[in-house]
């Protein structure tokens, strides 16, 4: 197989695909959701089966057991995919609406419709969930999508791309809308990286080193997620009871997702008050506390691990939690501002000025005052759906659901009107 | 001068500033641009002085008489300077609005806060004017700048940047808010466009050439426009008075600007009732037409030059106008999809479903119907002001005002409230 080759058609199908998927009608792309609900309902047994080889596989290349976890497919998994792709449906559709269209002086109206990005590149690691997920919001949106996703996970994900191809058919709409990369040469990657004339944006999903690798290579914009160093500040305005509740939360409710707190800053003269008990209660659930001297001063008949510089710069994605005492709230925001990664930043706080001045001045995508940093997530938003969190600026911050595939241009509606 | 050294330095002051930029009050902005402009009227013997040293070099290296004319600074240019920046005090300030702030089911506020994107870098030719002009609108939107001019107008720039700066420390803002590169070394640029730890966005306005050039290197994120090869199709649903106006008004009120009509398309079944008058009126202007072979049997009285197939790729930004009939609507969309370049398109119809129709599937920056591609612009639209006008889908579209050089934080208010 020339991968070149390869790879230029598919781009191409989806550049052609891409036109017609732009003025499919509301109805046919919700048909096309619901249909291939159900079709990867019926064909439960084929997924399984697919899946089956592609575990198999990955058991004999030593695939740790933390990744075939995320690589298997169950009845379970399974609906939950027809699930969100159900949910999906329901949402309004976002390509077509106009917003703001008001008269100017010169008697055009003017007003911002908004319109799919064309087409959408998608690279991701071993969940075969991914590829119903990303297609669906991809359509939804009038994209037409490229996933490629793991190697281990080729033939789960070409099962479900199958489905999801029938759907299209059903609804006469091109199966080339949604296209996944049939072959685990790791050429094709840097093939789609290239295709800036194809592709119109790509979104890496996965782990730190595959998104800078895009980053850095992609010709195309890309949506890009790094990582998660969330922090939460307990001021000494807090209400202390909240502070346990949001604290505790914010680390323990899951420790591997990427707004799950890392650092967890407290201002000096309320830390005795508030640290001991809580650091038990963290200790009691099994979280490793690393502590700046401070902290570990002040629990001494605890055992607190000696944080080192690195820890304040460390997603640690596991049960350990970076504690520092901080002067005041102008020392914390300067420790957020240093070290976090601008992903979501909390204060619990009863003080209206404070609480102001941390929305305003925390530069993050999600800036929180008394919630817990794992809220920052596009269904709890609202949005419906989510293909992934921005910590950049440009374009799309934070989760990023239908509209982040979007763009908006302008309509200008006038009888003759010419210029002076 | 070590320009690397100096870059270097050019970018860590930018960065230092837009933080505190990002924060300062609506008024304090306003105040700097209100004084600004009094200080560049108090200045204006200063500015016409490094104004007349810049065109008497570019005299000696042989400047055009046209870029010579862009270059020259006078007492009625320098008023439109200020009043630009009067008109950006007036506007709306874009930084710390929140929008769709509402309750979710889990009890959280959750809405979004426009932000700053940071340091903005502007790279321009010969306008001295777009100093000022950028200067302001960055201001206004939090961001910090880094211009870098044409060096035929150094000397200009330095000067109306010490305006702007004098404006900058009279409201105890930064001084390095505003920077121009003081250097004329090529190799600022290559510099600028690598400093990513620095620049958040990257906005060249200039020829095609320039534009080229900072997409392909540039190691940010660009907002481009690249050319504008605009359409206006006369279907035959068009009321032809109309459609004589927009299609004059198009072409003929301004022959330079990126939104002027280079290819006019005509439904053919009307050609014969609209074209003969209509190019009379061209050819009184002194609009070269360049026709296709059934164009050129309808006129054959008339001087109409043979469109080569260049023609239909080529923005003139000059007194020429190509022609050409077409079938009907689709084979009008089919034509700009093809040659277009995504800027400005236009119908003329006075049919429902064609005017809808061309809303919709046109994928243009600008779609219109009625109404003459020269409206195409940052004020006619109501922005209050223009930076460029994008050709790209990602981030902006269109003419970029200040919300173009803004994102959108997500905020959350909770009162105590953890995710379950």
């Amino acid at each position: 197989m020339d991968i070149q080759e390869y790879m230029q058609q598919v781009g191409k199908n989806a550049k052609a695909s891409a036109k017609v998927l732009a003025r499919a009608p509301t109805a046919t792309k919700n048909r096309v959701l619901l249909s291939t609900a159900e079709i990867l309902e019926q064909s439960q047994s084929e997924l399984l089966a697919a899946n089956a080889k592609d575990l198999e596989e990955g058991q004999q290349i030593g695939l740790d057991s933390a990744m075939l976890d995320r690589l298997a497919l169950n009845p379970d998994r399974i609906s939950l995919m027809c699930e969100g792709l159900r949910q999906m449906a329901t949402l309004p559709d976002p390509i077509g609406q106009i917003t703001d269209l008001a008269y100017r002086p010169s008697g055009i109206q003017v007003g911002r419709m908004r319109v799919p990005l064309g087409v959408i590149g998608i690279i991701y690691e071993s969940r075969p969930n991914v590829t119903a997920d990303a297609a669906g919001l991809c359509l939804k949106s009038g994209n037409a999508s490229i996933l490629r996703g793991g190697s281990e996970s080729l033939r789960s994900n070409q099962a479900i791309a199958i489905c999801i191809q029938k759907g299209l058919a059903m609804a006469n709409l091109p199966t080339t809308a949604v296209q996944i990369v049939e072959t685990t040469d790791r050429a094709a990657v840097g093939e789609l990286l290239r295709m800036s004339q194809y592709v119109d944006v790509l979104i890496p999903r996965g782990g730190k080193s595959l998104v800078e690798r895009v980053s850095k290579e992609a010709k195309m914009p890309v949506i890009k997620h790094l990582h998660g160093i969330c922090h939460l500040y307990i001021d000494e305005s807090a209400n202390l009871e909240k502070a346990i509740r949001v604290a505790l939360n914010a680390k323990t409710q899951r420790y591997g997702a990427c707004n799950t707190l890392e650092t967890l800053l407290i201002a000096e003269i309320i830390a005795p008050k508030i640290l001991p008990d809580l650091a038990r209660m963290y200790l009691e659930k099994g979280v490793e506390l690393r502590g700046c001297p401070m902290t570990r001063a002040l629990l001494t008949s605890l055992p607190i691990v000696d944080a080192t510089p690195e820890d304040w710069d460390t997603e640690y994605l596991a049960p350990i939690l970076s504690i520092r005492l901080v002067a005041d709230l102008d020392a914390a925001m300067e420790h957020i501002s240093t070290h976090g990664s601008a992903h979501t930043d909390a204060i619990c706080t009863e003080d209206w000025n404070k609480a102001r001045r941390f929305l305003t001045e925390v530069d993050s995508s999600s800036v929180m005052v008394n919630a817990s940093t794992r809220f920052s997530d596009g269904f709890e938003y609202g949005l419906g759906a989510e293909i992934g969190i921005s910590t950049d600026k440009f374009h799309a911050r934070g989760p990023v659901g239908l509209e982040g595939l979007t763009s908006q241009k302008f309509v200008v509606l006038g009888d003759g009107h010419i210029r002076t």
